[in-house]
């Protein structure tokens, strides 16, 4: 595994510099749930390539100043997730600014490459310089290597030596161009405003902008707009399997992904929780926020009453002074506090997203159990995490999975739950749609690509 | 009217300098909701007073150096709510500061004054001077006035003078001190950590920081605390007048406030709305984030299903780029974005809190319309508001409020429903706990305190 | 004493509103030397005055999104200094702004009260609040006090009540007044630039706005400027005692102040100090930057080359971090650093302003001395300093000056110089002018004001 | 030309962590003079590099929690000229800090490659990428090249393919390198603080951090300093060719080059103006500040008494708002104001360092006539500069220097001087120490090395 993890993607191509920063700004922040860390705009500006990136949100990273210099006709811009692994650091935010043989190119990805390490070796090996620990210098550079070749050719010689999941977006000085893996891993939408295209990691930043979503991109497609307008070529597909954790949790609620809306899979993932397992209760609430979804959609098939459980400060900014050991043990609750009025001496079925560490769902268990509950009954849309995620989902490696050494049993009894459930594999993928084209590998450990033996 | 309006208020009486800031930093955190204009912190050092004040949120106006940097054993804080009339300006952020005759006073306060203008002319005749636009500084003033006399005893000369809503904290180099108007129109609670004690103005704060709540501030009240104790005083005790907003959306759901819980009662007012007036639909959904609450009770009691309708972007901070016109006008929807497959085709019920302008309301059935719902019900959990309240609620003048001059039906006709209707004040009372003791003025155009002519 | 200390003021009053804040803007820049701790603007835009006032430097204070909101026909502005004694805080800087009976008041002003805290006390006794620390409060208090009377006869009575060292600009909504103290002791200039009227304790600001200087303010004059023009009035005046250290070292040399040029009254200094003490040498170097005008007049009598001995760093800013004890002890020279080739084997005359503690000039006499000067023979441009000021300059306390409690010999000593002369007196003054009407309280303990008792 | 401009570098190898980011910033606050555009900082912490850089000045980018960040045992810093031709980029601020088959290797630069173009070309060609248009990063390409080399045979191939002027300090894992181009046509020293050794550009950043001055870094040689101690090796040695700017203006003037004191080069080109041309005045005047020294020496030589003529504010900073053209036209001086009492009625001599576009001379001229200067003699401390200089010093094209297309006679009729003289050539050399060895070819056309056509 190697080059770095989720991020959210926006690509514009227009016919003039009016607008195109404030679309791809605004593109961003729909986005930035995919990835807080960093983010970054590149613009084309007549060849001239201008950008700016920074850690942090999109918020604070672009002020009106910053937006105005942005001037061109094309863009692309990214919002980016630090990695575990990963140190903080500006160099590592995209998108990647590069000139070679051929002029500039500007690059951002959202995935992770198998063969990072072997790619960068080699190069390496040839005399390449890294200023990044980022995927796409590889990419970079492996399109670098082939420009003889017509920048499509370049793009799938190169993409033809890499493994793993990935959707790109690259920007020229004339042209605009995306890019999927072969299995589809990773989201990425076409769409349109006027007469202008767009690309994006989902169709929610296609909608934000007043955009109208075309289509998907099909796994293995590479979409070339230029002034002549929008054409696709074929890189390889393989095997359709879309990462079922963009449906789970990653994707917004309000997103298309592949035909299949995010917000239904969750709140059918609800309802079928409440068929494979029925459970008695006075209420359902869900985890803030991440359990809601599907806690209403539990509350609908149970026809036990949905109610709001634990309250989220909604203020708690980038500047927030985490409470000293010694205030925390005092009880302290800034970020979540319990509706003590709605939970006290009720049986409540407590809904999750899914359980990967299980230190979460262990301190709400707790915190609800402080305030007066009865019982709690656990409920997860997801299947138990036993597989560490090597292509761009962060994550931790596997002995910290709690699924990966623990029984179900075990685990209820860790969190301190009255039962705890997870949905089926079945099941999950049921709710996403039915029928399968999937990335299951975090439940099965199989996964679409082999894992590098690196990792 | 006059002073300045909405705030949340905190202070804490330790016998130590350890963790005073922290709390009242956690503490204002837990009121954000009340105040989003400034914020500031005094301190009391041994008698010397250092405090923090400015624009912005409590995450943006504190620092770990600030925080770090304000030492002592007694302190009080605010977030404010900066009034239509006032300009945002730093000199009216509190807590105000000031020396007198006997040393040093801080105060902060939530409320107004109905006798504002006619107190500063007053005290500008006797030649005072005046710094900002604050309630408060008319409150020290009048104080200092009585300086003679013993602190509680001017005090009490000071408020008998005011007429007026306030909750206030008035921090002296050894003790701390809260005053509730004679009606209890604001509300003001005691808690308790450790051997530590807090006044706040809503229960939520003191429970974030490890509090236990002991009790309401009685109206009329001034409970003082010293190193002898905490003792109370009345001031004078009138008919208790609660404002009846602080249930219906002033404060944070899991707040209780003089034996009422806050989500309880805008649950109960969802139930209420489907029993005075019962509806058929596809689904409930409520108004981000106001309607949320009285809509899961709508559902409950209607057994129509509770859904998510529109999608908030949790994102949009401080710095955001507001969409000129033009990008507008192009239908980007930055902060909301409806969620289409839940709406599409439906008959829906659409739930609020109130209806005072009536334009975010039109623009939400607008949207909503625009993603293909059938019809929209709108459900309004309280009565119609047509007087503007001059006791700290900053509504905008009467002729901007839409019920002032348009009827019920005509209401419905501009915002574009298909059904409208306002929960009747009975409703709404029984709703809030189903007795009196409540100031309901905004519908009914009596107030517990004569509104002054110059308003 | 009491109050605070060193200020640079300036007024603009003008017919339009277009220039008004640049003008003050680039006036304190010229005034800068006269404080750093803290400025600010207040400017009057149809009554309404709006301010910026801050700790720091006017370019840090001052972006162009201030001075461009900063909009209106009459405007004050101040630069300070911070005293020993005073805490640094945002609620020191000036210009204060109130509002009293007569509407509102701006006011900021350049000296100290002798009666400060008498006034103060007096103030509070009949129930005045204070929320700064500025002598200004007390001159705004004492002048609502006088309301009922015209607002000039109100400056007068307040005055009257004043003892001590002032220059006061005041602005109201219609007009812009300048005061002087009786004794003149703080400097006052008056300017005109196309019709707009300029105050400014400097002329050096008048100069470098492109402004024309006129006359200085008269000793007990007060000057009012409004749509009728300019008028005077005198408050009362006495023996003229202007601050001979204006002249030493605090205005800038471009300055012209009571018909005197400051850099002929040093360069003169510099000559009459090799008169009174003729020396042979081989270089006069002047210490940086205090003594380097005196430096070259020095040298012009005695016809001894002057060079350069120490180079000052001009990068050292406001966020540079100061080396620690350890970094320092390594022998770390930041911001001077000898010129060796110039310094090695070479006797030297090095001259500087005046001796206050004693610190400074021995740092610099031990690293000529480390950089191989032979001799190094130290000239002062003042006599000895025995006296603390109470009229506006920040000296130390008696017992921190180290004329007061060591003799010449021993200062000698003390700094190890190989010799040591002080100008006398009577050469100062012949520097400054010749005739007398000056303040040399500092080094005669002779003031023209009595001293308070509790200073 | 190509690659970048005037820079100031530092290294610093210690056997231990405690103090290097220390010693590097305060190096780097020496050598601001050498480039305030943008600063940086690279570190070696076991082999891991952690670095900051950042547009601004070393006050501005390093914060003491960026520099208590920055440990190790090895560092490297850069403050950097942005030339004329460059976009301000933070993308182009050093050191650069790259990963390769061997590692890591950070580089920083002063100097410029007259074969920038030729060598990325050919780099390009093999499929290189390039993120900045720094030629540290072709140096950094080059010695990726010879990766299978030792490092030090690595940097020799690598430098013979290199045409330029250069000095540059490399940080490995484990080493710190320095090297100075075969002509030694920018200055490096060498120096000691305790254990620990210091490569610098000038010898007064090692002064002011407490170290020893050991000796300059030949031309042509490479410098290795590591755990076994400092040793040497020859690249290739030519003749010897200082830039004869670092004497005139570009060095600070307590530092040693190549056996010359710079003040003394200036001071002595004083007098040899006076001796080559002599005139009678009342007074000589050094324009600020970069003629300074050169007037002191005129002065001492002519017996015309020297005198401070203009006052330059020191508190302009990097915040300072421009006057706008509307106000610059009322005559607003701040940065500049004359000395009116030292100018009126006088013959004056100006010394300036050198004329380049003549653009600052003639203002200075006009301001010296308008405060009332009978006449106005030009004398310029160096010869007319006729050619753009390609190998470090950011001269403008040649179409807009002055002494390009116009004569001596009528550069002194189009800058308003009563008389105006050059130092000669011989002149100079005499006053920088008398013999060879240095360029001139700003002067005369000959370089030490061939212009590339490009330029």
């Amino acid at each position: 595994m190697g080059g770095l993890f989720l991020s959210g993607i926006i690509g514009v191509f227009s016919k003039d510099n009016q607008k195109v920063s404030n679309y791809i700004y605004y593109g961003l922040y729909a986005l930035q749930h995919r990835g807080q860390a960093s983010t970054g705009i590149s613009i084309n500006n007549n060849g001239f390539i201008d950008y700016e990136k920074n850690l942090g949100l999109v918020g604070d990273v672009f002020t009106s100043d910053v937006i105005n210099r942005l001037i061109g006709n094309i863009a692309i811009g990214q919002v980016r997730y630090a990695s575990y692994s990963e140190k903080k650091s500006k160099v590592n935010a995209e998108p990647l600014v590069v000139g070679y043989k051929n002029g500039a190119l500007s690059i951002c990805m959202d995935g992770a490459l198998a063969n990072y390490k072997e790619l960068r070796e080699m190069l390496e090996e040839n005399g390449h310089l890294f200023q990044t620990d980022l995927a796409v210098e590889v990419i970079a550079s492996l399109i670098a290597k082939y420009h003889k070749d017509s920048l499509i050719d370049a793009i799938k010689k190169a993409l033809n030596e890499v493994k793993g999941s990935f959707s790109l977006i690259i920007m020229t000085k004339d042209s605009l161009i995306s890019v999927r893996d072969s299995h589809g891993i990773r989201p990425l939408s076409i769409g349109k405003i006027g007469d202008d295209f767009i690309f994006s990691s989902e169709t929610c930043a296609i909608e934000c902008i007043g955009g109208e979503f075309i289509r998907d991109c099909d796994p293995g497609e590479i979409v070339i707009v230029d002034n002549k307008g929008l054409r696709s070529e074929m890189l390889l597909s393989e095997k359709k399997a879309l990462c079922i954790f963009e449906l789970v949790y990653l994707a917004r609620p309000d997103s298309y992904i592949d035909n299949r809306y995010v917000y239904s899979s969750r709140f059918n993932a609800g309802e079928i929780l409440y068929a494979e397992c029925p459970t008695k209760a006075d209420i359902v609430i869900g985890a803030p926020d991440s359990g809601t979804v599907a806690a209403i959609g539990y509350s609908k098939k149970s026809k036990i009453p949905y109610t709001e459980g634990i309250i989220k400060n909604r203020y708690i900014g980038r500047t927030f002074i985490e409470p000293t050991q010694d205030i925390r043990e005092e009880g302290v609750r800034i970020k979540l506090n319990p509706l003590t009025s709605n939970i006290k001496d009720k049986d409540l079925i407590l809904v999750d997203d899914s359980i990967v560490r299980g230190t979460t769902i262990k301190r709400t268990v707790e915190m609800l159990r402080n305030a007066g509950a009865k019982s709690v009954h656990v409920r997860i849309a997801s299947p138990p995490v036993k597989y560490s995620c090597f292509l761009g989902v962060d994550t931790p490696n596997e002995e910290n999975l709690i699924a990966n050494y623990l029984t179900i049993e075990e685990i209820r009894k860790a969190i301190n739950a009255d039962s705890l459930y997870f949905i089926s594999l079945r099941g999950l993928v049921e709710a996403a749609g039915g029928n399968n084209g999937f990335c299951t590998g975090c439940f099965t450990g199989e996964y679409p690509i082999e894992r590098s033996k690196g990792e």
